[in-house]
């Protein structure tokens, strides 16, 4: 991955401050012939929107996506395909106390020591506002995905929220869908709502595990060494705003297992190989084994709230710093929809590169 | 990171299977006029090599290495640095019953399956012998800051060996090439030793969690969005064998947190600024703050272990498998030195990417 | 260079189709606090716009540049910078016919058998409309080196229009901008004025030759082997639509000449080291060498001309194609601005790459 | 391309200094189960190697290709593979006085002011020796195609040495192999033959211009705008040593037609397009039409001659430098293989990049 480009051969260039006049990508390589249109991407951008409930940010954004390039008469030509979507409701006065100074746990000060002149209003180029255009990404791996690999689906959940973690066996997946976080423990969503009011209240904010599965995904993708599957989701995920750490499968807890507990074993099956288990997340050696992929990463709280908190400004001058204007209480919960384009993005960008590489020969197992 | 070549500027490409006449990697990019010589990189390999003890694997590797280009009398030239190691000690009797069958936990399976073709031998180009082209290349990334960036320091250590933590209030970085373990507590180096004979004895494996510090780190390294400092550890330690998570700083932790106790405070210090915590791990927005780089990764235990799996062959046949051969019971123990290195060649290829982007620019504080 | 984007550290991404909502480009890397506002890039587009004169093709473009991202209180910020250009004036019904037909001598045929699904109109993507897009690049690179090479100057020029070639004991470049050809030659341009017109009203067109000189260009820009200056320039203008050949330096001719006279002998003069020639074009071994930088570059035809041309349309059927609409009758005169932009963008790589590579590391002679 | 590395997706980084240990390269990307020996390598470096007839350089240089990973019971794995030649007859001697002198006309001087320390022996990286890597690299794509696309001939011959072009009627591409000089026309062979001679006696050198046909190239190979089949293979051979332009088709004699006589017309044959005739050179729009792919590129004359020539030393004093030793009275017979090779690695590479992209898409004709 490379300053603002992801992808080998399903590439995506995003630009755009959160305070421009707009924010868009370039997706560069997107096979041709896919059927598109604005409203095969704009409900993933409607999902992440802000807005849609007490719980998240109040600012207005409609994020309205118009397709500018690389489409024809409905379908993909292959070429260059040029997204924009244009910035409403930036409230600049609310990011004028900070205009010099530096907002703890942000980039503020790293943007500083680094270009030494940035776009300060809400936070420019380091804003999350810049997920909306991966989520627009999204939409087009998505529509790729449905003629190409029909059987694929990505869903992604809240299975932490703070410190409160979901009780696995309650797991339904198709109650995503169903509350405001994204969680698939209908248990869990009530005790959340409880908690997440009384974060608000008292105007702090708390941090959050997303998951992000992907099924029907082929045995063969990932290009060992160092364009690993697991690797590319790991920076993929870690490039997310406020993304602390990346798991892929059991992730850290892998570590605490002994060999005997964590290897998946292998039978046959009637349509090929079948695994005991899924410790491995669906990759191995850095190639997907055919397994769910399961991949996990932790978002940190929001740094931007309303207590007090010690800092500096440009001029080196010690202040106490109060972000006020509208933040989210939870930014975990708008990052899900964020996971799953990023996963949707590195999966089709591998689909592509094992054609080019292998042109699908695979091994054959009799 | 694609394919066999990592880095952006700074470009590490591998090679080499683990049965081969020899392994390598090209270094391209070293900056022209460090002094090089194989003394340079030798340390490192020796870090890593297997027999030390009595805990990690019986294989003797003497892993010697001979710089091939790159250098004339005793300095860099900028060109490219071919590093070979050849292979001595391989014992093909060792895998002959695997060369039909895929080891649970490994990659045989997905190799097979992608690729149609592999070297089975040892895992091919699957196995963790890889890691010593990485650590050479380790050892070039490590002279170039000796010019470049003097006060940098690396240090890796094993905070973690299967359920068994350190305790961070005995962590004593001096003490970690006094034990077999890399491990900074002394408390604990000892309690692992009996832990590991136990679990040597039974025929098993564990994992370990490894954390890598970097000192000294210029603040202002990191390419945004997608070539942010973070992103690429996280990749680069993802591609480390048999790695499930990465995590910078608080890592899955600073989901636990509110935003009142994660974000890092801060002051005005003779010097600059200074932060009253590194919650953040030494990176904000994907770029250095100039705090110590803290990055920890989580490695799965060996999968060949001598208790019988079930799994199939590549005739499509189920079969009870055990791996013969001499194995490491903890092959974090030699993840060490190779986290080590990835940190030094993500730092440096960064260095230069950040020369090549700003012109060494800094955001001035007054 | 790679499917839409060009550069290695000044990356440029073009997007856009001859007869979409808009044409533009996100250039990646340029450094940051370079002044830059429309009014830096505009006069460059005016330069490339037809309509000038009678001798260029009578569309109307205004190519009125803005700039979306990555600029803040009129200086970069080092982050993405997204330039679009609305396209105003396609008449889409003047290439109706050939929604089936494939136009001879251009990219209709190829773009069908490669994507299967091609936006027709006005050549779509393979439309020389994309060129505006690069010209807009180049400016923001000049703006980039009126801060970093302030000493720079790129001009281009027409050295042969078809067979008619300038005299080069009469160039003087100053009156480059005097006549609608570029000419350097006040001789020539009048010849060629009374030439094009004979072939204007013969409804046939014309190839030409250019030719861009960069001036205090400093030594030690490129990166050999395979990101050598004169293989990207090469690369660079052979991308330009109708363009068949490049040349460095002597380019054909260097092939005629004996050892003896080709070699650029060399003095030791007050400043550094003076060349007695410049057969090299100003680059040896792919890397400047303080002398001009020389490159030519041959383009083609029109081949949309009203002559019937024998060719098949999508259906495979056999027709004579007249293709109606506006055309330039020498697309030469356009690339002038192009090969400048191409230039710039280059060699801003260039000098970042070296920045990035060596530091600024310079041999002393002495 | 980007310094020591060429290809998109076939990805060659070549390696080694003149009077190195070793020369080789990693080639990455190719294509598993490939049928892959040495002896397919070894006859194209023997086709390049010097001291087979009295015209070419006096060099002893076995070049002897060792396979050291990527390959497995003789077909390929899908993993970099590693070859090596090592260097031998040397005469580091006969490069004594030019330790300090830079050769006029050869990258001594550049590479001093970029790099500041060199490998001066035989030019170092500069070095033609460099392309005995490429030549390997070609074998190894050579074997690809012969799996992938067994109807694609590649044949690379001189049509000029010097002012003596060859007489295209009298061409005959089975005589290729007859001469000393690649020539496919008998007549010229004769000539150049006494030409050569009396320029070796005279201690000169001449200049050359070569040719390299593909035939057999299915249409739809080549990545626009940036990775347009063209362009790539004008950075390929641009950055061959000594080489000052590069052509396709009708080159820079394309600009001297008008639009009547350039565009090549289309009918309908019975496999599919018939193309009237060729001026194109087999690309249109940067995308391959099926006709034969036709390069040219121009190679300077030799500029380490017997004669003394006027240079500076590394101290900055004034010389007048003979170069002993033995050199090539024509380089551009070595370059022959050579442009053959860069021909297969750039082909396959966008055999490769199409799958990848299209996944063989193909427009239908009817």
């Amino acid at each position: 991955m490379s300053l603002n480009t992801f992808g080998h051969l399903f590439r995506v260039t995003t630009w755009g401050e959160s305070h421009g006049p707009a924010i868009g990508c370039t997706v560069d390589g997107c096979p041709p012939g896919v059927l598109l249109t604005e409203s095969d991407i704009q409900p993933w951008l409607d999902k992440r929107k802000p807005g849609q409930n007490k719980f998240t940010t109040q600012r207005k954004e409609p994020d309205e996506v118009r397709i500018l390039s690389g489409v024809f008469e409905g379908r993909t030509t292959g070429t260059a395909i040029q997204l924009m979507i244009e910035n409403t409701d930036q409230r600049s006065k609310d990011y004028g106390d900070i205009a010099q100074a530096f907002r703890p746990g942000h980039a503020d000060i790293t943007y500083h020591q680094k270009y030494g002149h940035r776009d300060y209003r809400g936070g420019g180029r380091s804003s999350a506002r810049e997920t909306a255009a991966r989520v627009a990404a999204g939409g087009i791996a998505r529509a790729a995905f449905a003629a190409l690999m029909p059987g694929l689906r990505i869903t992604g959940y809240m299975v932490q929220m703070g410190p409160r973690a979901i009780d696995r066996s309650r797991v339904d997946l198709s109650t995503v869908d169903s509350n405001p976080f994204w969680c698939p423990d209908p248990v869990a969503a009530v005790d959340w709502a409880t908690y997440l009011d009384e974060l608000r209240l008292s105007h702090n904010s708390v941090g959050a595990v997303i998951e992000v599965i992907a099924e029907g995904v082929p045995p063969g993708l990932g290009a060992p060494i160092y364009g690993k599957l697991d690797s590319d989701l790991a920076a993929a995920m870690m490039s997310i705003n406020a993304v602390k750490a990346v798991e892929i499968g059991d992730g850290m807890a892998a570590a605490t297992l002994t060999g005997v507990d964590n290897a998946d074993e292998i039978r046959m099956g009637a349509n090929g190989p079948e695994f005991l288990s899924n410790h491995a997340g669906g990759i191995l050696g850095g190639i997907s084994t055919g397994q769910p992929v399961i991949c996990r990463f932790a978002v940190k709280p929001t740094s931007s709230i309303l207590t007090p908190r010690q800092t500096i400004n440009q001029r080196g001058q010690e202040i106490d710093l109060i972000t006020k204007g509208r933040h989210d209480p939870c930014v975990g919960i708008r990052a899900v929809p964020v996971g799953e384009a990023m996963m949707a993005c590195v999966l089709l960008d591998h689909l592509l590169l094992d054609r080019g590489q292998t042109g699908g020969v695979r091994g054959v197992l009799g």
